[in-house]
């Protein structure tokens, strides 16, 4: 807060509130002083911030926490202004929070922060956050496991979808970190083909893409099946994506730059022909969000730092023929980088 | 447009660019000028943009869509300015979209709504919007039927949730409309308490709410039951709580004001005694987003029009005791207010 300029923080991104305070509920604004931090939230949630807020005193009230929270802030001893982060804060809501302000407050008092602090301190996992990533990504991949026993050409992809997150609830996940992928056919040349009604053919692709919450961490992971026996320029597609995502996760370090993960991946693509068919970034930090930063994209020159977890995910999507993505988790190590999807990657044909 | 005193739109938040263009991916901005519209994602999305949008052009771009869509509608004829929606545009958003046009334009080009002109015409649900949502109550009650038959005491909240949204995919739902509460016993007491680890006791309340999606839209319902034979005084807590939303679907008509309908529940659960325990509002809008406008609140002004579809759910939850919610979703008529959820009110004991 000191090197950001500002003497209070005004926390309203309910993964950031949570990761200070440890508060789960949706809607809830943390105040936070150099001295004190207050938790604001509505009736709704009084018995839960009670059992999971110990950090903060918590105030229950009945308008907007947020406009509760900025008024608080306004009103402690030392405090000239406060951060916010302008990535998660809508021009309503700035304008809802600078109405609740006397009005010699409003202009200056809310300072949009150029760097997201709490964002920054999420950025890099502790000894307790890895174990919990380790062991969601380890529940993805017994699910994994699981779904490659239940697949057979004429079920829907629904079907797979289906099962996938009652195994995941069986055993023990909160949730789907997001919707599942299932996209068979042609339809997995969709980066995003959510499950639909289709029948898995009897020969083709299967792009499978899912994750678990644990903890309220994120698991994501992504496999590509074949039903059936692959042509050649299937199969010589599949080895240039997997030897791109093993190049991806190689190029994991500390001191790295995303840019440079992102083109050790790419490369691979381009050199096999295949860059115009890799149409998104090689990967994206995840935790208490699936989508966190870093991206792993082209040109990204922010580096990777111990503890950071991140995915690995190229792929090539040719419309009207089919499209292939292998994913990984990978936590940034100081000697490199550590996979946490222990799932095999050689293609598996079913 | 014309009203809003804007020549140009730039909209960007998912379910209003599904609503206007039919594209259901994440990533998009839809520029709407008088004579056309454009629609502006990556190239993640080239085949489904394709597949889904007819009514717009659609172009693939490697930035943000949304700068390219405010720069497009800048070099329109005719435009003078555009108006955005300050509820879905984040501070750092706006930011970015100024940066991108030409700095005579920064200050004057992109204008805040006052109404939201796509959540306004989203309001209203037309017959196909309704049948649809028809259907996705209809799936909700028959989810709810499916799982009475298999709650028994011992068994996990978790494994309730999940056998519910297993059977909801095999019945065809996209998803889950929010994350399924299953909350037992003292939990019941946690309005938003998300299915746990704890095992369903051989006697007390148990909270189910949840909703599916089908073909993008929402539904939204709770039912409390017991467990057991409940004590006289839990009893007469359901039967208030069961009168209140009775008497809330009642005061559901054209022209009735939010604030009325909210009251109507409100006030027999204030004669029950149980005000401070009705710790919420009584219900909110549901279409393609699981809480939409209005809000049926208390002093809420804004009044019901034929076609709005709201939920009515009021509570009381008695922290350390227990908690009860009943909910279903209501379409607006010219008449009244017609139900959508088939299931039965009266307390199931099991």
């Amino acid at each position: 807060m000191h090197g950001a300029g500002v003497s209070g923080l005004l926390v309203t991104h309910p993964a950031d509130v949570r990761y200070l305070s440890g508060f789960t509920g949706s809607s809830a604004a943390l105040a936070v002083s150099r001295r004190a931090a207050r938790l604001f939230t509505d009736g709704r949630y009084r018995t839960q911030a009670a059992e999971e807020v110990t950090a903060a005193k918590v105030e229950i009230v009945s308008g907007p926490p947020a406009v509760a929270a900025a008024q608080w802030l306004s009103a402690q001893p030392g405090i000239e202004n406060a951060g916010f982060d302008p990535q998660w804060t809508t021009v309503a809501e700035l304008a809802r929070w600078k109405a609740g302000l006397a009005s010699k407050l409003r202009r200056r008092f809310l300072v949009p922060l150029e760097t997201s602090l709490v964002e920054t301190l999420r950025l890099v996992k502790d000894e307790e956050e890895l174990g919990i990533m380790r062991e969601a990504a380890l529940l993805g991949s017994k699910l994994f496991d699981h779904i490659v026993g239940f697949i057979r050409p004429g079920i829907r992809e629904v079907d797979v979808a289906a099962e996938l997150e009652h195994q995941a609830r069986v055993l023990g996940a909160e949730g789907m970190s997001f919707e599942t992928i299932v996209a068979s056919g042609e339809r997995s040349a969709l980066p995003h083909g959510r499950a639909t009604g289709a029948r898995l053919p009897r020969r083709g692709f299967l792009t499978l893409d899912f994750g678990v919450i644990l903890k309220g961490y994120c698991s994501d992971m992504t496999r590509t099946v074949y039903l059936g026996k692959p042509k050649r320029n299937e199969r010589s597609a599949y080895e240039a994506v997997l030897e791109a995502q093993l190049a991806g996760v190689d190029a994991v370090g500390s001191g790295v730059s995303c840019g440079a993960v992102d083109e050790a991946a790419r490369g691979v693509l381009r050199q096999a022909g295949l860059a115009e068919a890799f149409s998104h970034s090689t990967g994206h930090g995840v935790g208490l969000e699936i989508h966190e930063p870093p991206r792993i994209g082209a040109g990204q020159t922010n580096t990777l730092h111990p503890g950071m977890v991140v995915t690995i995910e190229p792929g090539v999507y040719l419309a009207g023929q089919f499209g292939i993505r292998i994913e990984d988790m990978v936590v940034v190590t100081r000697t490199g980088g550590e996979v946490l999807t222990p799932s095999p990657k050689a293609l598996i044909e079913l």
